[in-house]
């Protein structure tokens, strides 16, 4: 209701002089900032080019460039940790724009008094992942901070990667008809974070996706280089993700509810939370817009990779409602899937 | 004295548990931390080589690749604030490896309830860095946390340059004859910071040196390739700096205090607090090391630099005590110059 009446009569967000932790959640508010202040101070016009990396020709190499910063709480979580985590986050950015990642940079700033044991574990980690990302930590600064004015780590990761000739992809590109694929289920990286932190303990085996999805893309592009464009659906789930690209691209979307794969647990935490795994975020996941006539292949090519085992088509790609997503649900009826609006779920990622 | 007794006896530093302020100094605690946490888990020989940036073949081009995080207190400071340090850190990081610097990452940690009006002027101050360094900012990340989990707003830049064919630049470089050259007055940055976060008025035009390189390693390259090395001595001051490289190239220095060039404000100041200028940190500065033969060209195109114009040839390498740098007082007395050994002065950048 809220969301219907936002996009039939749209009235500009409440006037705020300070950051909120909504300007951090990856929706509607965090747009707002990158417009308002970032794009405004930094005129960047590959910045503006809004997509997850930014793609660079550097001295006749084709390079993916892209930056992410950590501040996750627990520093530690099922399923990984800050360490792990950062290098997965800054490795997918890169992946998603169909880059081989290379090489990435490593920025701490430690609160004063955190344990070494903690850092060893966390940077041990992180070596681990980027070891089996096939990528190399080759540039690192540390910054200390007092006790109070940070919180345990904060880690920076910078990514380089190449990207393949022949490759045009873009959140503007997709077109009606279009396949949305997904690579699995929704929700179990914000589900286990919000389980740890608050403590409610969901009595399961929920854990973090968290993943390097680089192989996955490799494999699908081994099938179609026609893929329209891959994005993880981080902050903001995949309800933020869809909406960027059907607005970039000039297109509707439609879904189907039941063909959104969620887990049992997933489901259940976000009924009794109030809260809808579309919007909830994913660490080792990506959806991916595909021409129909290729979208059979490469869902087979997900289904046959150890990262998509449950991937799904959930949705089609239309003419109809440009710049909005809508779902059919589960009863048979049909609800308007907008951006995340306020700040669901803080230091996720 | 007690730089003499820990040089003649070197016991090792106190174990301790927990990160402490000293081990973001830059001095002799974070060469500690770096080598006993991040080189063991990272394992990679690129970052072990102790660079101030990665140089890497991508694709055929050759690139230098750095990072740098920022939480300099306070954000705004006499000469600056922390979004144009952000920008010329990253930038003189990839200029001392002789690189020209090209594109930047920019990854924002803002604390919840941070003004935007500071917010803006940050970013615009950087977006006007960027713009007359040359350089592109064309990805970023922007996180929130929580009130009381940060402190304002911290920023890591990360940055890619385009390295020259020919150029071998190199800490481990130095050769006994060589000259020590100083691109002019030390201590501004580090005296600015402490002066404005302690409330200390030192009555003066004091401002910091922060400011982009590149250009002044660009006119110093143009009169010799053969220069063996360029660093600048933020974090743990020019005493840092020159015992990093006199232990990379197994080479010992000795400088000449009366050639050193310090402004009075900082001099003055250093004795009120009891520093020395040779630990304080600089953010517009260069050393390099240059052959005697090339020597007087390049100082001569530093002083024809805006950047340059108190440049200074402050020393010479030796075969004499490899690893130790020595200086020779204005008294005619003769001390050692040790790395930082603790925290003298956190937060300068």
């Amino acid at each position: 209701m809220g969301q219907l009446f936002t996009l039939a009569c749209p009235v500009p967000l409440p006037a705020t002089e300070r950051v909120l932790l909504g300007h951090g959640s990856g929706g509607r508010l965090s747009a707002d900032l990158l417009r308002d202040v970032f794009f405004k101070a930094f005129r960047s016009p590959i910045l503006a080019q809004l997509e997850d990396q930014a793609t660079l020709d550097v001295g006749g190499a084709r390079l993916a460039f892209t930056t992410d910063s950590f501040v996750v709480k627990p520093l530690f979580f099922r399923g990984g940790n800050i360490g792990s985590l950062s290098v997965h986050g800054t490795v997918n950015d890169l992946a998603m724009g169909g880059a081989q990642p290379l090489y990435l940079s490593a920025g701490f700033i430690i609160e004063e008094g955190f344990e070494f044991t903690a850092l060893r574990a966390i940077t041990e980690a992180m070596g681990e992942a980027a070891r089996c990302a096939g990528v190399d930590i080759v540039t690192g600064d540390t910054k200390v901070v007092e006790k109070g004015s940070g919180d345990g780590v904060f880690i920076n990761t910078t990514g380089i990667g190449l990207v393949p000739p022949g490759l045009n992809l873009s959140a503007a590109n997709a077109r009606p008809g279009d396949h949305i694929l997904l690579s699995g289920t929704l929700g179990d990286h914000g589900i286990t974070i919000l389980s740890e932190r608050e403590g409610i303990g969901f009595d399961s085996l929920l854990e973090s996706d968290s993943a390097a999805l680089h192989t996955l893309v490799r494999d699908m592009l081994a099938v179609s280089m026609r893929i329209r464009c891959f994005r993880d659906p981080t902050r903001g789930g995949l309800a933020s993700t869809l909406n960027e690209i059907a607005g970039r691209s000039g297109v509707g979307m439609t879904l189907s509810e039941v063909d959104i794969p969620v887990r049992e647990e997933v489901r259940g935490a976000c009924e009794m939370l109030g809260l809808d795994p579309l919007y909830v975020a994913n660490e080792g996941k990506l959806v991916a817009i595909v021409p129909p006539e290729d979208s059979e292949a490469v869902l087979e090519a997900m289904l046959c990779h150890p990262l998509g085992a449950n991937s799904a088509r959930i949705g089609v790609v239309t003419e109809a409602h440009p710049g909005m997503v809508v779902i059919r649900t589960t009863f048979g009826t049909s609800r308007i899937v907008d951006m995340l609006a306020g700040d669901q779920l803080p230091r996720i990622c």
